[in-house]
């Protein structure tokens, strides 16, 4: 039999959307803490943009009574791979349509999961012009490193809570073209969560299982730094100035990540990444399934203290019983 | 106009052959110092593994009487893609044919680029398989962290020396589909160096202009840590034991990565690849060109000392202009 | 009334002994992960040092059928403080006599603490002298770097646990000069540790209470990195080979240490110590004390995962409810 | 013969004052990128500290028509070992004067040393008291770190150039308690430098020849870190914004301190030192003594880029033949 030749049409995640019940804060905090760049505003959202991040914003921060994601997008490899995953996506029997306007990028195919999560899939894009003042000496990078916080580099993935892993799963697989790097399964048959990537890296989306009942929810949003070191900087400056922080930094076994897990004011879960992890080049890769049997000793956390029962029910928006969880381990913020 | 797709036909560099006039100690070397598995050896040659390559080897040590480099191999991204990139070569009109028995692939097409370079490019690969004690605990980890030095994790890139890097690149990438990142561009017209890649790293192979007539030569073999902290212990390990450093810990602008170049025992140069760099994921990218006027102030050093002038004539096999500038730069080895 | 001058009789920490029920596979590891020195060794001990510690040893190796501490050895500033301490320590009361031959140092006053911790306060010192293969190229390094495991570069501190904090640290701080630096004291009267020091370091011994009556055991010992990716890189080790992590990488608030802390073959906790933490100029410093209010928020730890229950109960020589609580915690070693 | 007991009178250098002909670059750069609190000002000078910094303050900057070095500040280890001390100063025949009224501390003992740098010795001092939003969550943290650029930690030392290295040195040894714990001596009599504590650390001041001919000058100041990764990070962040980086991230054998060199807007050459570098405890400690065999070598730099000609010439105030190698060596500042 022949062997099924990966599909290369999405080129990277783009921009995500978070919402947040306390927008000054929230755009204070990534700002300040985070370095990152808000490039433009409106009434209802502020822009933002990792300082090597190349296009207009990768994270567009949008007032709401709730914490939670919005729109997720991704760029497509090229136009005709767009036409390519659209008639996909059509034939999959998910909603979809085509949608202008959106700020940062042109025409789009918005199109929802089996869960809900609504998502973007564009060729157009806008790219980031910095000015004489903002331009780097550093060619590659996009603008020049900020003064302010530990600033991030760029967005890395989005981990979302859905109701069912391995239905969800699949079709970003056979509608995207994603391959599911890792998975935890339990009992041989409960998938719990999973990390599908369309690149080398292990994610550009995670799926967590939401136990909650209520689905279509957001995880954690991540970015990166790749260095060890500005892991215990930003963690130092988010434990002087009472950020909640929930977890790391410590190491995953799962992509090999090392993490750090706090709540931005508006309740999101942000995590930040200060590893390379591994990257994946090998066309035939496996996924690697964690079980009941190494996730709690190796997979979970290998290096590092423990993954709190939070991080297994809190997400956003929040639910009640997750909201209990994540108050009773609130820290008292310091003035 | 339309865009042209990319070609996504190459996956990874897989294996790098270097020959060594000093065989024992070169082996010794990547052994105890980087922590490498010899996996195999014949008469003639090791098979040395870092403890994240996947595969059968990664580097093949081959006993000659002088350094250099040997067969640089590539795993197609398919079976077909193996096929339409073959037809390509053929198509270019640079000689090739179909070999058999390499050790740790199969059938292979051995093609040579217009600087005489000789690769392989295969689809079937054996894989490496731990035995109980080498397994790791880390279920996306090849193999255990080894004792011994500070370990590399992966080979990452090969550097060659070329006589055009112009009609040598163009090569690699209309037969191949690399993608040009960064090059170096002096006079508006001398191109002396770029830096190509199939994946989202900025290289998978880089060029430099070979300025002695040789050409066909080597100009270092990376590999990776991705981590900035293990690149000051194997430089103080090499400064102990008396190799010969020639640059860094120092960060390159071009590729962002955090770099040490040093001469093993044989006189191949290594780069150990000590940053994560950045990553590529612009469908669109524009080749970043560096220029006289940047070169030397941020592109060759972002951060830490210069380049020496060696970095721009040694190579392997030696010749002797290049030679003697080696020499001058030699220090003295500790007993 | 006049500032009481304080007292610099005492240079260092010198020497620790430690006792293990598992010599051979203690010593294997010291050797292997923390690439210690093997110095000497007769029928029940073995000498070891780090790279950079100067005498003829920092810690010995003795066999035992209990897991534990034996002497602990501190070298004074002088001959002449040498006969002050005594002096001071005879007159307190608390038994003490010279001795000799013991192997590294010469005569020696020995003492015990309240608690029966022995202890030996001596000039005369045996410097370790390297032979021209051990001789580093560093002027300041007593020896070169080792090529195994993580290497520790020298002794930094030992933890005892005592029945009684107050009335063993009033004994170190009246007969030796010692400095309480930190301590911990819930409901304004208990107090739990402290940390205790005649230099700019925070500690070099510090003591835990020991609630399980027995008292006169070992907390931890402690050697020193100074560099926080090593502890990283020694704890993936640690990871891989099956060695029991009790807590860390993370950072201390008291301290500011950057920590990690796992058993030993023989049951002994060993503390890496990865961080500078912050060194004490100020001659009027005063005792910076956590009660319950933030010793669990901040002081215990200040980055990172929580201290297990363990790190409280568990010393050695174990005491049976200790055991059990390390038991559960163990993990399964790795073949 | 008896062992000649050492001097522990002086604890710790507490301040040291610089001049600037640029007063407002200077100050915004070491607010911006050093993190520095400006803790007072007055019409001629702002009084600033890193944030672990415990007095007043820990530089003093000052307008002036010319870079260099002001008053080098001493706290006393108590109020006897200050007349101790002021005895011996008055016993050597150096001129000094007992001072009043200097913010920060109070009566001084202000004296010049052979080349004529000014020092002050005190033991009465103002001890920064943060507001209830500087306080910092860690208690032995003297104020919350600071948001802006990579924060220092403390003052470290300070680096004179002066016109005679042993004769000065022998002065800070006699009269102070100075030891000398390394020094640089060619051609087997000619000291070029010597690094001086009082305490464990490997100096406190250090002294550095004029070959000028002017003498009394400022080679550097320098702020601690002792984080290898932060060095990186304000690396960048100098490279971006276009400050003159003459040297490092790199290590220095002498010291074993992780280094970077650059100018400040002033012109002063300041110091950041991102390792921990070694301890020394041993009281009988033999000056390491580096030579022509092995300065160039191991010890000015032992991993990383050479140290430039620069640096054996330039200090500030600057005279002509330092300031066109200077100029020599400027880049062009960034936008």
């Amino acid at each position: 039999m022949t062997f099924q030749e990966p599909i290369h049409d999405v080129a990277q995640l783009a921009m995500v959307e978070i919402f947040t019940p306390k927008y000054e804060e929230s755009l204070n905090f990534f700002e300040t803490f985070l370095g990152m760049y808000k490039q433009a505003e409106d009434g209802k959202s502020a822009y933002l943009r990792a300082y090597e991040d190349r296009y207009h914003h990768s994270m567009k921060l949008t007032r709401s009574d709730k914490a939670g994601v919005g729109v997720i997008s991704w760029r497509a490899m090229s136009p005709q791979a767009l036409e390519r995953r659209v008639a996909a996506i059509a034939a999959s029997g998910q909603p979809g349509r085509w949608v202008e306007g959106h700020k940062g990028y042109g025409r789009a195919y918005e199109f929802t999961t089996p869960d809900g999560h609504v998502n973007h899939l564009f060729w157009d894009v806008e790219y980031f012009k910095p000015t004489e003042a903002q331009r780097s000496r550093l060619l590659s990078r996009a603008q020049k490193r900020p003064l302010s916080g530990v600033p991030v580099r760029r967005l890395d993935h989005v981990n979302i809570m859905v109701s069912d892993v391995t239905k969800n799963a699949t079709f970003m697989q056979e509608t995207l073209g994603f391959q599911k790097r890792e998975n935890v399964v339990f009992g041989g048959k409960d998938e719990l969560a999973c990390w599908l990537s369309v690149s080398p890296l292990v994610h550009e989306i995670a799926m967590t299982k939401d136990n909650s009942g209520h689905g279509n929810r957001l995880h954690h949003l991540a970015f990166w730094y790749g260095s060890q070191g500005q892991m215990l900087d930003i963690a130092d400056l988010l434990k002087e100035y009472g950020l909640h922080i929930e977890a790391g930094p410590a190491k995953h076994g799962i992509s090999q990540g090392y993490f750090i897990y706090f709540y931005e004011p508006g309740g999101n879960r942000i995590e930040l990444f200060g590893d390379c992890g591994y990257l994946i080049f090998d066309p035939e890769w496996k996924t690697v399934t964690w079980d009941e049997t190494n996730f709690w000793s190796e997979g979970g956390v290998w290096i590092g203290g423990d993954l709190p029962q939070d991080f297994f029910v809190y997400g956003t928006p929040i639910v009640e019983a997750a909201a209990e969880a994540a108050r009773a381990a609130e820290v008292e913020p310091a003035e």
